[in-house]
């Protein structure tokens, strides 16, 4: 019963697992006790202690049927929090198994950045219909969230704000804090870093950090201590952009404004740090041919999600069979084409395939750009050379001593140097190509790619021998 | 000129344009005035405005002659916290062009964590005769960090931290605060979110939020609002494990301890998403068969690094060659399967590299344990047989066609379907096998997932060719 987490808790010393919430004791315990059909008084128990976060990853980690059993189990003492850290495809399993007015129940118990983020997945009718259970100010509020595109900064903000006037001081705004916090409806958020300054149309003029506002004195005017050009976020921002920008410059927070400049919302790190984790997955996801995480989706779905991809590299391998058939008359004179063609395939693949990576992360870092790709370019391409001059010489020699030719170590050689340069070349290449027509380069990228060091791979190295063998 | 920022600009309106701080004009600018040999009162108007971060990217952006006439023009201007955010690669071609006595200033603008990030690549004679040039107290101070493990929490600390006894009130802690901030030496952090409650022997005891002692009233006792169960971190913490937990949890700063519990520093959110991004950039590149980031090393150290990475991939091609010459006899006399055999290799390969890709991805954050990876074995190897089936009869089809031969088409679809079953199995179990064994399952993952799907690959197809066709 041991799991992988419990081995890189034995090398640190059980540091890390004291610290993450779901121990494997209390998975195993939910699970013999889902097994043994146990009630909810045996169940709840075991999880109502958990923090939201480990119980979505507990939740995550049970069998669906598992799963409702231990919301069920809950009913009413399910925290709503829990959906904020659920996996979209885990989420959709408990939302379809749960009334629309039970659902409308965690709504109102979420932050309003939250409710986007546990709305926008379900279809319209759901939509509508659990927010037909909520109160119409909120509704409204959740349905402008709503009417911003995906993936922009509207969709991620959170729409409560600290706001105060430029013409106050330290005192009038800590004594302002104080009597928001009053019984029965504080609008304050529960936890902020700035408050921000605006001016009275409502547009934010600058940034007071918490930690200065505490170590000023009373009587000081707020604008004193301001931060006065702080980073707007225009509410149609794209996320991955809003993302760079909290990076670059360490934000923790950011106003975010409308087209009049008018303050709407702010945008917390929390929120861009799952951003940030969306964008590498997908990055990473996608260089490995997979459209989108498929790890809780069924067998159905991820088979037909694989195909299509699977399908394309069929088209690019018939491609180079292709390619290959060119080259029968040879092929079935000297054999020893056929045993060594794949190596020359695959070294200008795996060679490209590293120059590709490279250049996929350096172009969604902004650090690859029209600007310096070509002394990139050219040293991508003066590494594949070198490389390739490496890998001819050892290939070269193996191939004369295998089959007592040095004739074919030439021509092996000849074409690994060639494979490997153009590799180099192909790997900036094309990812600059898909980012320039506006596609996203880590998707397409390795199609490409091999392709291309396929086909130049078979036809130099078969071309070439024909030439010189026969 | 135009380059791939603009692009995007130009569908977003512009909006990233205005915030991200290093404009195309201004790096066009500084570029001409460079090629021009413009002196030092020309470039320092272009540069000095920049933000640090930006100047950063400006800097990397250049080449290193470029590079060290951008920092000469800046002389004592350069902001110190340019460091904090340059590459390491960048960095030691700036810090290796100065004296010492010169970076020992830098050292002592800076914060403590971006001291030790600043210093903990240099050699140590470096580092010793910089530190020789700053005040004992704080030498001392750096050099405890320094004495951490490279990536632990205790390397990744900020050392400085605001800290009340658990008997104050909330009056006491605001006035402390104004006190502390008066000239000459407060010893406060620049911005901090939470305050520190310690018991006498420097334990943490409780967090107090800032926005919460804001909100509460002078006299009440801090003890009444602290979070009293706060996540502390160990300080030989492995710097990942900490980032899941800020993740996990939502952290923006935690308080670290050592063995005797006592607090020795705090990790801030910023800081963390560093160690989040180096450690995406570290999966992604090592999938790629890259062994660090190489994208400012030059020619030759690249060249080396990727050596080794081609080497043992040589070494899998020749295996996979070895297998396809024990088929020599069907080969010569049927040339067609020359013409095919890359197919059912390949598509093994690309099938296997999606399943590998969402474990590896699974792995990382968690989601893959021993305790479900029976379940998602099953999943995967259901996926593959699928899809091997779907391509067997596409595949089968085509070869009967192109060669005129349904045996021919048999024995592709035959191969096709075991070939997609065991790369599914292999895209599980290698990684959990190197997972299991204490390694990085991203760095040998893909090597051997290849080499096994070539080899079930032209082993079954060739093998089962010679019973059937011959």
């Amino acid at each position: 019963m041991s799991d992988v987490l419990e081995k890189t808790e034995e090398t640190e010393g059980d540091a890390f697992d004291d610290l993450y919430g779901l121990t494997k004791e209390t998975v195993a315990a939910v699970e013999a006790a889902l097994e043994e059909g146990a009630g909810p008084e045996t169940i709840r128990p075991l999880v109502v202690p958990l923090h939201a976060a480990d119980l979505a990853d507990l939740l995550e980690r049970l069998t669906k049927d598992e799963r409702l059993s231990v919301v069920h189990a809950l009913g009413e003492e399910l925290d709503s929090d829990v959906f904020a850290y659920l996996d979209d495809t885990v989420q959709e399993t408990i939302t379809d198994a749960l009334p629309n007015s039970v659902l409308s129940t965690f709504v109102q118990d979420l932050d309003s950045d939250d409710v986007v983020d546990f709305l926008e997945d379900m279809d319209e009718e759901d939509q509508k219909e659990i927010l037909s259970f909520v109160p119409a100010e909120d509704r409204a509020l959740y349905e402008q969230a709503l009417s911003y595109p995906e993936y922009t900064a509207g969709r991620l903000m959170r729409r409560e704000t600290v706001t105060i006037p430029e013409f106050w001081t330290v005192g009038q705004t800590i004594d302002f804090m104080r009597d928001s916090d009053g019984e029965g409806g504080s609008d304050l958020p529960d936890d902020f870093y700035n408050i921000i300054v605006v001016s009275p149309n409502h547009k934010p003029v600058g940034l007071v950090q918490l930690s200065k506002l505490l170590r000023t004195k009373r009587i000081v005017p707020v604008s004193a201590i301001m931060e006065t050009d702080p980073k707007l976020i225009p509410v149609d921002l794209d996320q991955e952009d809003a993302a760079f920008l909290f990076r670059q410059y360490g934000l923790v927070e950011a106003p975010v404004i409308d087209e009049s400049g008018r303050l709407v919302g702010v945008l917390t790190i929390d929120d861009i740090v799952d951003v940030m984790d969306e964008e590498h997955e997908d990055d990473m996801l996608k260089l490995g041919g997979v459209s989108e995480d498929d790890f809780y989706s069924d067998f159905l779905k991820t088979t037909r999600l694989r195909f299509s991809w699977l399908l394309v590299n069929l088209g690019t391998a018939i491609v180079a069979s292709l390619v290959i058939a060119l080259f029968e008359t040879a092929l079935s004179k000297v054999v020893a084409l056929a045993v060594l063609m794949p190596i020359v395939a695959s070294m200008g693949g795996n060679a490209g395939t590293q120059t590709l990576t490279v250049a996929v992360r350096a172009l969604a870092t902004n650090e690859l750009t029209t600007r310096n790709a070509l002394r990139i370019l050219t040293k991508e391409v003066l590494v594949g050379s070198a490389n390739g001059i490496l890998f001819a010489i050892i290939m070269g020699i193996v191939a004369w001593l295998w089959f007592s030719d040095p004739v074919l170590g030439g021509v092996i050689a000849t074409a690994m140097i060639l494979n490997l340069m153009i590799a180099g070349l192909s790997g900036v290449l094309i990812p600059l190509a898909i980012e320039k027509i506006g596609q996203d380069p880590a998707i397409a990228s390795t199609v490409f790619l091999t392709t291309i060091t396929d086909v130049v791979g078979f036809f130099v190295f078969l071309g070439l021998a024909s030439v010189v063998l026969m």
